[in-house]
């Protein structure tokens, strides 16, 4: 890291670390938006952005590009992609509004790379030229929006998919689990008629089960990529059916079926795809917000909340209360689902704006998009082990509060009429007593024919 | 309207306008929530519930509700949800969060209006009850949701589907109309290559294509409905299959393909649908924003902008400046957008805040879903015909903008390199002269090279 | 209502309404934007333009305006600035951006009216003219912005002050009463150390007054108004001073303190203010929705929830489940405050999209501004009235659970230690028994000890 | 970091790295919550906590606890605070929702080194405890709100407020060395009456100077500090008036003027002051996307937009297109807007859902209200040297727009009256011909009249 090396773009010379891979252009924009660390573009958008490299390599290869070059491109784009190289990545997100400095910084680690395997000198722009070669055919232009859809359908499916399942699944088994264990049921907070916690957590199951469907529903439109429009959507200075083939070698990359969107010019001009997927996240944070939140509710006590289920203790409570168990994970979970909330408004405002044939709030978009199913992902995941997994009924809590509920009245009702039902349920509210010390101190019905109808087990239908 | 009548329920005796078809409850919401007429619940939704009781008057026929009442009850029902009694909704949204308060506004003026077709006196519970009769085997729980989506799925049938599409013909014949117009492209909002003025229409048409599409793609859910969940989603109360019948029977109604949803007890308690619904249209509000404001900019000037359309002149401009002509249809559909951009934030955060067994943000989620799609529509509508169909294409000053434009140099990339078509740019610019007086004075390349290979024309491809 | 007059303006004639006192601009903008009545621009904002014309009224007849055209000016823009009117403001949110429509309703009705009461003619443009007399010195866009900052900032002191005081105060008075209310404190929804419960409503009553202060913070700029700017903010065609004398008349005809902007290039082409006070607005949302959403959680039950609190019952609880009170002024309120936070983001995305001299997304802030602050106010009012006012401590229960709290061994922590006051709270929790019968037991503390230090009266501090 | 050692919790043992300082409660966060480090806790969060350690220590020091270890924390704490340990605090933002690990790391590793300083043992809990002595008197539920004021009034102190003057100042400069270039405005993107391009920056420099102001008023309640409320808000455990001297302390530790809120419970439970906060945050990414996006129009070109002012050449065009020179710092700015408007909405979701005595989404909203400062502020500083500073006029286009401009013709109406200005602005428009080609062949004026009256530098007033 000691020296220094010479590179040049069309502004000039410009010096780069000496063991950098990257070239004048990445530095520059190093130099010029001094932005933390923290702050770099998400190392996914990169390794999509090498996708495209390797993919071109292949398409060129075919329309003229030198055999050896397109070899070396292609193998060191395989490098980039499949992270060897992820530390050659230095900008932040905060850049040209086309994502032009990070199409730019792979080229050259890419040129950097091959450079170095033919002649042994690291970076520079011979043999493999970043424009000329690396960048063949495309342009930043197409290569970025080619990279966002690749790099969110890659997280879809590696990320978001599986947790959504594992979360489903442990969501389903404590459905099936508590089937038969009937509770109170509250609508506006207050008490209402029973159902069984099994059905509850069914409910939950069944939100996530829809989750997927839309974010699934989005994929027709996410797997349509851009490349080939090259600067405005025409596709200027790029072989015939660059973009069909394109995304052929992307799919064979990826494993993903990508095809090439039938019209260039909205896909460079407008993100309205990727505002679509951040809908579908922010409608699965308010799902998980709701789970989360009710989670917490029904674990709150543990002797003057709810109290129906327990929830497992991961750490020391607080330091000043012994025993205190708090829902941690339910906290984490609804502080990431209120971050892709706010990020959705990010890429909300960001996709507005686009002008004319360029919409150049593409790494704001792309980086949004990608964090919000990086962090729901992991947070449903941990949510999964270390909450919902462990989480255990607290029977005799739950019978208690169901035994004591005044709803169960409405049993009567289709027996004894309306108006007697809630005569029985007003005079227990005031009295404080039990609802079938009520009914019989009233006279209104007899001990039998309460017995056999004020059953909360025969109150929860056989919904699933 | 000089007069009152006496109405009872649960909490006693209370006046009610004597010429107004609704009951106690209904009269106490209007005391209890003083907002003004502005802040009424969309008739939208009133149709809605109105579709609810009907069809659940033609089921409850069949499970022993006396065919008299029934055929009462489905009748004025009928003209309720065909809007002759639209002045009978006074209540507002901010009411209860179940809707309960509307659902029994509706129950109370079909009753109200049954009554008085069978004996002649307006209001009251004789021989038709609110509750036992036009509410039976319901809920406000599961009708009002019920609602929401019979409501939102009719409105983008009969608005904005159309809307949509007379839209997107619009631009999409613009598309076709000038297809032959070459122009400058913009990236950055700076010159770059060009493309014909349809493909960048092109680009708008196929924006609210695929603005159909996501709308479409929400629809299996949309056309999932609550009814048969009852208090809590077990059912209790209702007859078996009540749930199925009912989609049967409003889909008869409505001509819509609905279904009974799997799992009651998401229905009632998450309205994720919505929220998913309000992200389609955010989505839509942003390709809308993005086609206008391209419009506005592409209509600047006339003398002191981009210019290269003009918009249609559909009021005075500035009372001190004459002449002038605004984008005004532009103004008021990014507006509309804003606020359906506005809207979807307002669901989202009443979406997440569900509890346990009950949503109790469903008049806000319903009103502002509707109210998107409503304004969004007739703004399209009018945009349509009042913007796009009337633009004209400034073929002179496209012609003159892109004979000038210094981009068309990568033509000569090809031919000479990008070096020397980068000097003939650069001096161009520094000179302020013509593209080719430049290249021919540094002598570059000669005038038959020039002429050949710079024609904007062949610049454009041949994409659609 | 029958006949039609016609009215004409650059554009040429057009028929208008015989009884309606606008011309021909009105007409045409209710013509081009066919939005429903549900959408009309805030009466308050068409106030806020009358006060705008009755003093330009007073100012122009220093600079030479004909004193009985002046005259009749003012008294016609006085009746329409006080309610008179009304009926004659038909156009909606959705047209120019400028407002410049609505801003010529205003000019044509008070012409309309001053000519009808000097000649008995309604309408027309004789002897006062809507433009050349009304419309003197001002434009729309310095006009429309001036009318949003007093509009608001009268909303502010008649509708917002008000309710903000009346639910502080309300809050305030059961702090007060429940001062020694002593009660388990909840963190992290699971049981903690104690407080009262007017320790409490203490910080709900303080939200309230940094709520106010935060408001308040706001009206340095928005008593600051853009009147003198004209079109672009030069001034151009208003008399010198022009903008100090309007602010002064403004001032003595609203009560208010406005003074004119230093700076009004900023005034018309931002609404920076707005989108601030829109925010000063989202928080209060934000707290509002915390006290409402605690109230709901300690008044939920009856039987199975944390029941410290009785919510007064304003109406019937559910139709099928006899004695339910529902909190449904909690939930009115926590759905204004989703519908202020959604319009705070429809201000934002319209404040943020400003071009150069103009900002054209005015009525969409003004009336989301109105908006918000109107129903934030009645929600606030009829929350405190009917909700606040009426609560109920229910001390045996918050005794009862203050009483079992496993959190009071905090209190032996200093005399036994942490670690043996852990184990006592451990086992306590594990054998479902009182602290005090654990303690014992354990033989970790005698009973004298215990009940000197296990004093929950004694946990709960001196704050206020 | 080869080895590690055995920390214990009252979970138990665990094991951690040799050469951590930290403890048993931060490598059980680690291993909960599995989240990448991109998503680490601001370190400005971190030394806040530091902070209100090192002003414990001292008051502790007062009241009993022993000198030596006082004087070890506060060295420790001090280290912590400006920056030395920053590498030991690997926890996220995803974590428990009061902070509490994050406290608990702190304290940890304020233990750990104040341990190696005096026994030669990095880590564990003698003689310096984490709990009993570090944290002693305080709770994570004031610490950790008390290190967010602190942190967020630091970031505005250190970064926001010079930020905000480095641009103010260069747009001021621009307002003072343009002021006599007369141009044409622009309203609706159209063409209308002239300004100076200095009165055009002027209202951005104006936008600037309200929205420090906006952000001093917040201060008031930002300068409040929860510390002293403890766990509740009571204050139990903690000794009397310790608020008051930690905020005396803190005060001269940062050298800011805190003092200690009035009510703690406020505090706590709801962070209404950071929502507020965030709002103003918010304004300002309004402000700066109307100017960056100003700038960038103004700048549009080089032939084919507006053209009026020359942008920096910060770094290579387009790889295809040779000498294009983009607005990436405009694009910077709006891109960094847009994230600052999404935190707000995430940190507006975290602020409305406390629950009773504690807020649980303090990480998410401290970290976005960092986040978003530190953002804003790079990105203005950025701007201000990379673009604003190197603004050049184009004086040339400038004149040539002014001088073609129609709307001059306003200057003519006082002279020969509104409709015949109309005549020569339509004529010129349809005829393409100048105003003053148009006002000579129509015979409306002579020469020497229009001479002397359409003079463009008499139309732009003497406002500043």
């Amino acid at each position: 890291m000691s020296g220094t090396r010479i590179e040049t773009d069309s502004l000039g010379e410009i010096e780069v670390p000496a063991d950098a891979y990257w070239g004048a252009q990445t530095q520059r924009s190093i130099e010029n938006f001094p932005f933390p660390r923290q702050e770099r573009m998400p190392i996914r958008l990169i390794h999509g952005l090498a996708a495209v490299k390797q993919a071109a390599a292949r398409v060129n290869g075919i329309h003229g590009l030198d055999p050896e070059i397109a070899a070396a491109i292609e193998k060191a784009a395989n490098a980039v992609r499949t992270g060897e190289y992820d530390n050659q990545f230095p900008l932040t997100i905060w850049q040209t509004g086309s994502g032009t400095q990070s199409n730019m910084n792979v080229n050259e680690v890419i040129a950097g790379v091959a450079n170095e395997a033919i002649y042994g000198t690291r970076g520079g722009k011979y043999p493999v030229h970043p424009n000329d070669h690396v960048n063949r055919g495309q342009s930043s232009n197409d290569s970025f929006p080619t990279a966002m859809h690749i790099s969110a359908a890659l997280a879809l499916e590696v990320e978001l998919f599986p947790a959504l399942e594992q979360l489903h699944d442990a969501l389903a088994d404590k459905a099936q689990q508590w089937k038969s264990i009937v509770k109170i049921g509250r609508t506006h907070l207050q008490d209402a008629t029973p159902l069984t916690l099994g059905q509850e957590f069914s409910g939950y199951a069944a939100q996530l089960v829809a989750a997927r469907d839309r974010v699934e529903a989005v994929l027709p439109r996410l797997l349509k990529l851009a490349q080939g429009g090259t600067a405005v959507g025409t596709g200027l200075n790029a072989p015939e059916n660059f973009g069909e083939h394109i995304a052929k070698e992307i799919s064979k990359i990826t494993g993903l079926k990508f095809n090439t969107a039938s019209n260039k010019f909205a896909e460079l001009a407008a993100h309205d795809t990727m505002v679509e997927l951040s809908g579908a996240l922010n409608t699965l944070a308010v799902s998980l917000t709701k789970i989360a939140n009710d989670i917490r509710l029904l674990g709150s006590g543990p002797r003057s909340g709810l109290g129906e289920i327990d929830l497992p203790s991961n750490e020391p409570g607080s330091s000043i209360m012994p025993g205190k168990v708090n829902p941690t994970q339910c906290e984490m979970l609804t502080m990431v689902a209120a971050q892709v909330i706010g990020n959705h408004q990010a890429v909300t405002v960001g996709g507005l704006q686009g002008h004319l044939e360029l919409n150049v709030f593409k790494p704001l978009i792309g980086a949004n998009v990608l964090r919000s199913i990086e962090i729901i992902s992991i947070g449903m995941s941990s949510f999964s082990e270390r909450c919902v997994e462990g989480l255990e009924a607290n029977e005799a809590r739950i019978r208690e509060l169901v035994d004591n509920s005044l709803m169960l009245v409405t049993a009567l009702a289709p027996v004894i009429g309306y108006d007697k039902a809630a005569a029985i349920a007003k005079y227990a509210h005031k009295t404080g007593q039990t609802l079938r010390a009520s009914a019989l101190e009233l006279g209104l019905v007899d001990e039998k024919t309460y017995d056999t109808h004020v059953r909360p087990e025969n109150m929860v239908g056989n919904h699933s």
